[in-house]
């Protein structure tokens, strides 16, 4: 016998981001949900619950009356690297006296994490997923690539699949100090016994392919490696300046290509030929002073856009998606409908999941209540903390 | 017999913003706080307690433990239109699909707040007092200026006072429709009858001088009839184009001008050499797309800078003090120590009070724990809620 269902009533504004309705974010007002067992049975108009559109008769166990509040699918956020020891403020503070980014400084968060216990990441590691959980996260990936060693890429793997099904082996994140006169000996281990000890807790691979971590020829070694042990594909590149990751990315089916900052038109029409989503991360050029990437150029390409926070300690210490969709849409051109999608839909492309970032039939409960009216007011109002309620899979989070 | 003192320990980085420290935000580690009746008796290190600073002996009442955390004075919002009526999200969203911003569409908000009750904008400044407080504000300022009759000028300023004592009477935010081809005629009305009827519940007068609002010799007529009725004087001058609105302020001795984005090197020599500090608001520009002040050249130049939200439904809607510093480190110039100062004893000087702004002996016991070690990550960690408690006079607010 299935359990009741819950009825989510009081929804003044709902983002399905169902494609069978009109809009780009398929907003249905006066709403309401219906779900059992973690998972949307039903969502809609309200006024549509007396012809028992589920077909649930009057097994109705809980009712949750959310006020009139605009109710959005969770955030996926498609690019973290929540697992890692030290701290780097005093780095960002030195950057924003005029120092320039450079990836050289993830080293310095290679040795505080190697240095950390497994204890002191777990719980660190928990306190940021009760974070993203209360500023509407229900869904992110998380990948290794501050251990840079067969046990401690394995152990970072380790801890990130206690919190996420979406692990990424990122072994090739940079070039570790004791492999620096012997970088494609460094390959042969990421490719060799770290990836034979990573892949049992990584869903995908990934690679830092950009000038001062990896080539092009070693991305593609890496990449192909992973695949062969079953891992999906997806890259870092065009952060720092143009370079032929953005090809290599669509040849290998990548399921996101992250960053995308500088793209040559033939980057940007491979792309749009292509199953593979351009992440744009805006945190990282906020709080590295870089130019933004054009997401307008993307969409008007026909490039699937999605928006991640890539919050790791050197360039991205963010983990709000609420605030990057008000930076991607003060500046890099997109519509507040365009970013509230890319930060929802666009996140569970990138991550070839279709049971969550929509609230359509058959998505996982994961839905955020807001303190205000309507979805426009997450640019509308930035660093206004806005997130009321947070449920994931029918259970309350936050 | 006075009340026991309160302690407040358990503090790993403390902003005292006291000037007899060596650096600008007067920090001292593993400090702790001695409170009583709503103001500091001391500040400094815990390790200097036992020397009983403060001279209270065994008489301390609560000990509240932070558990090692920053903590920074309240912030001080030295502007804000929190009176309002009536929703802009829409314009907001067509702004951000290419229409440029006016202040013409201050006359939308005007039409919704003559038509709201009163018990209806108690409520939502009651609602926006509770967010400033969730988010560390705990002085700000108020200015009336959607009503522009008498009697909605007037009601306004009776709803400020409540909330707040630093409440400014902004009859001249623009000129109201009904007198579009008499604007003299309705500076009359500001500087006569209005000003009558708003003066008993305002501290400060304020105008909008800028093309499409006030001219100079209008601003200066109206601000010369508040200072003769004992109101201190602010302006909003230079925000979407050069002017002499500054000259202008630094004139009539104003305790702030505001916005402050186009200023010649006369505007900045006569900043430096006078008591009028300049209010920038970061806000403004994100939400408008608007060139960013540089704050880098004035603090060069020894002018006093103030960050302060102006949250009001059209130009910028965030309340949040932490975004305004992230975003004047990003794109104003500014270090987080200057940013973090100009948001709490900037915003004090731009109210010119010595009680708030700051945790030395003898000020109001205004502070803000943070989740994070350091003010730093105020602009290392954009959007993210790092707010853990907040007190006031003393007492918790949020």
């Amino acid at each position: 016998m299935p359990a009741p269902a819950t009825l989510v009533t009081g929804i003044g504004q709902l983002v399905t981001n169902d494609p069978a309705r009109p809009d780009l974010l398929g907003l249905v007002t006066d709403a309401a949900l219906l779900v059992r067992d973690g998972t949307v049975l039903w969502s809609g108009p309200a006024a549509e619950l007396v012809t028992d559109p589920a077909g649930v008769g009057s097994d109705i166990g809980e009712t949750i009356d959310l006020g009139g509040a605009a109710v959005i699918p969770g955030f996926v956020d498609s690019h973290t690297h929540l697992v890692f020891g030290g701290d780097r403020a005093a780095e960002f503070e030195a950057r924003m006296s005029g120092q320039a980014y450079s990836a050289g400084g993830i080293r310095s968060t290679v040795r505080a994490t190697r240095a950390a216990s497994d204890d002191e990441l777990a719980a660190r590691l928990d306190a940021f997923v009760a974070e993203l959980h209360a500023q509407g996260t229900t869904t992110f990936e998380l990948k290794s690539g501050y251990g840079l060693t067969v046990d401690d890429e394995a152990r970072l793997l380790a801890l990130a699949a206690r919190v996420t099904d979406e692990t990424t082996f990122l072994g090739a994140h940079v070039v570790p100090p004791e492999f620096a006169d012997d970088p494609e000996g460094y390959v042969d281990l990421v490719t060799g016994p770290m990836l034979d000890a990573c892949a049992p807790n990584a869903r995908w691979i990934d690679v830092f392919c950009e000038t001062g971590a990896f080539t092009v020829e070693q991305s593609r070694r890496i990449l192909e490696a992973g695949a062969a042990r079953g891992l999906g594909v997806r890259l870092h590149a065009s952060q720092l300046g143009p370079g032929d990751g953005i090809a290599l990315a669509v040849e290998l089916d990548a399921a996101s290509v992250d960053h995308c900052t500088y793209l040559t038109d033939a980057d940007v029409a491979a792309l749009a030929d292509s199953d593979t989503v351009a992440t744009l991360l805006p945190g990282v050029e906020f709080s590295t002073r870089q130019p933004y990437p054009d997401a307008r150029r993307l969409i008007d390409a026909g490039v699937t856009v999605a928006l991640a926070s890539d919050c790791n300690p050197g360039s991205s210490f963010t983990s709000s998606m609420a605030f990057c969709i008000a930076v991607a849409v003060r500046d890099m051109g997109m519509t507040p409908a365009e970013a509230v999608w890319a930060a929802t839909a666009g996140g569970a492309a990138a991550l070839r999941r279709t049971d969550v970032g929509h609230l359509a039939a058959g998505a996982r409960a994961d839905f955020v209540a807001l303190r205000v009216p309507g979805y426009v007011h997450l640019a509308y109002r930035p660093g206004v903390p806005l997130v009321d309620s947070v449920w994931r899979a029918g259970s309350r989070v936050a």
